[in-house]
């Protein structure tokens, strides 16, 4: 199977490598705005283009910012070929029409630095033609053993739940630092816990593991807290997210 | 080094246990309200008691719920010995002054069926008597490698500190299943994302690790996400957290 790869982000890049590591799978062409941006893609550099000069392949995917993604696929010079971008929030009905259109999107988090275990990373397939759901599985599977296939619309809100459960997480725990740092206490006094909430929330429902004051409605113990913490915006974010729980668990507020 | 027990919940049964295991601690007498409480330290029933019967020992750990931290710790019948309670938010002053007072605070949530493995779960020791470090840190290096001397307030600050890294992560955890499972997603999509996003947490600062569209300051994805909400209380949060990680880094509102 060959296949070309439009960008030079993080997923273009790991893609890339990882494609190259892969007997079944042949890396026809990388295809980036400029060179300076191609730099990481030294080792690919004899197969790197522009993309006027890209040529068709089994599967060419766009992994391009989610605002060029329509614009870039209008550029493709070649036709009724599949198509896929890499997008959480983009639609598959932005791709142009002058090739088949999909979607190959991984739900993970990539940085140029991370090692990525692509066998655990969920990919989320989506095709126009329910014939090219062969050709997509079958990439998908060169690289993980967990494929789903997901419509726009599901895809979008898988994106929207990873908010909650990536950047809003994320941002909790840079209040709990925020708290630890002001009071010298290392943060790492919490790592075990975060460990352990996580792998809770995955094992059983997290609804079902919900502890903690607001949970169990106890008002004392959340005005005690508010009254120690030391800025507005954590005094804001811990009524809040309070708040809400109690009305999630039916607590008088 | 012996050792008594007060209280027959989660902490209770997880330290007796292990003081079970260990060749230089003696688990001398545990202590619960009534036989049925009792019940899962059959085990250990040759040692269960009446907190009228109890013996002294080098440390008498109170692993009760807070509110009665205080009342048992006057109910003890013996004075001038060491005497810790295992809350992470009860002053080491709520104990009665009949005996020396201490904390010995596991931060880590503990449930029933969970296996624990002491040695990476944290412990929060805090003494009246200087003399006492000795004692108490010779039992908590018998259990854990991760000591921490903290004082009553710190420990309050990592209690309040825990709440955002394991009550509110929790229930954004609760959010997300909520939304994948309004639209069929399965929810483990999300798993690799949820370890990954700890997993950088950890190893950098959190701060630095935030991704998504409050971070960037992208008003037009806020108010996507926002409509595509089906939930008053969903939409509440996530509008809450977003405006607060859009203050925290200096974005528009």
């Amino acid at each position: 199977m060959q296949v070309n790869i439009i960008g030079t982000g993080n997923v273009a890049w790991h893609l890339a490598k990882r494609f190259e590591t892969l007997p079944s799978v042949r890396l026809k062409q990388v295809c980036g705005r400029s060179p300076v941006a191609l730099t990481p893609f030294v080792d690919l550099a004899r197969k790197t283009a522009s993309i006027e000069d890209l040529k068709p392949a089994d599967v060419t995917i766009i992994a391009v910012s989610d605002d060029v993604i329509a614009s870039v696929s209008e550029q493709i010079p070649f036709s009724n070929q599949l198509v896929v971008h890499t997008s959480g929030s983009i639609p598959m009905e932005m791709l142009s029409i002058k090739n088949r259109k999909g979607v190959f999107y991984p739900a993970q988090s990539f940085s140029m630095e991370d090692k990525v275990d692509f066998k655990n990373v969920p990919l989320c397939l989506e095709f126009e033609d329910k014939a090219d759901k062969k050709l997509l599985s079958e990439l998908a599977l060169n690289l993980s053993e967990n494929i789903h296939i997901l419509n726009s619309a599901q895809r979008q809100q898988l994106h929207i739940a990873a908010v909650f459960a990536n950047n809003f997480t994320n941002y909790c725990y840079t209040m709990a630092k925020e708290i630890c740092d002001e009071h010298r206490i290392p943060f790492s006094l919490l790592h075990p816990l975060m460990e352990k909430t996580v792998a809770k929330a995955m094992a059983h429902s997290p609804q079902l593991m919900q502890t903690g004051p607001a949970r169990r409605g106890d008002h004392n113990v959340i005005e005690q807290h508010i009254a120690k913490l030391t800025s507005q915006n954590q005094v804001d974010l811990y009524k809040a997210i309070s708040t809400s729980l109690l009305k999630h668990y039916g607590k008088e507020l």
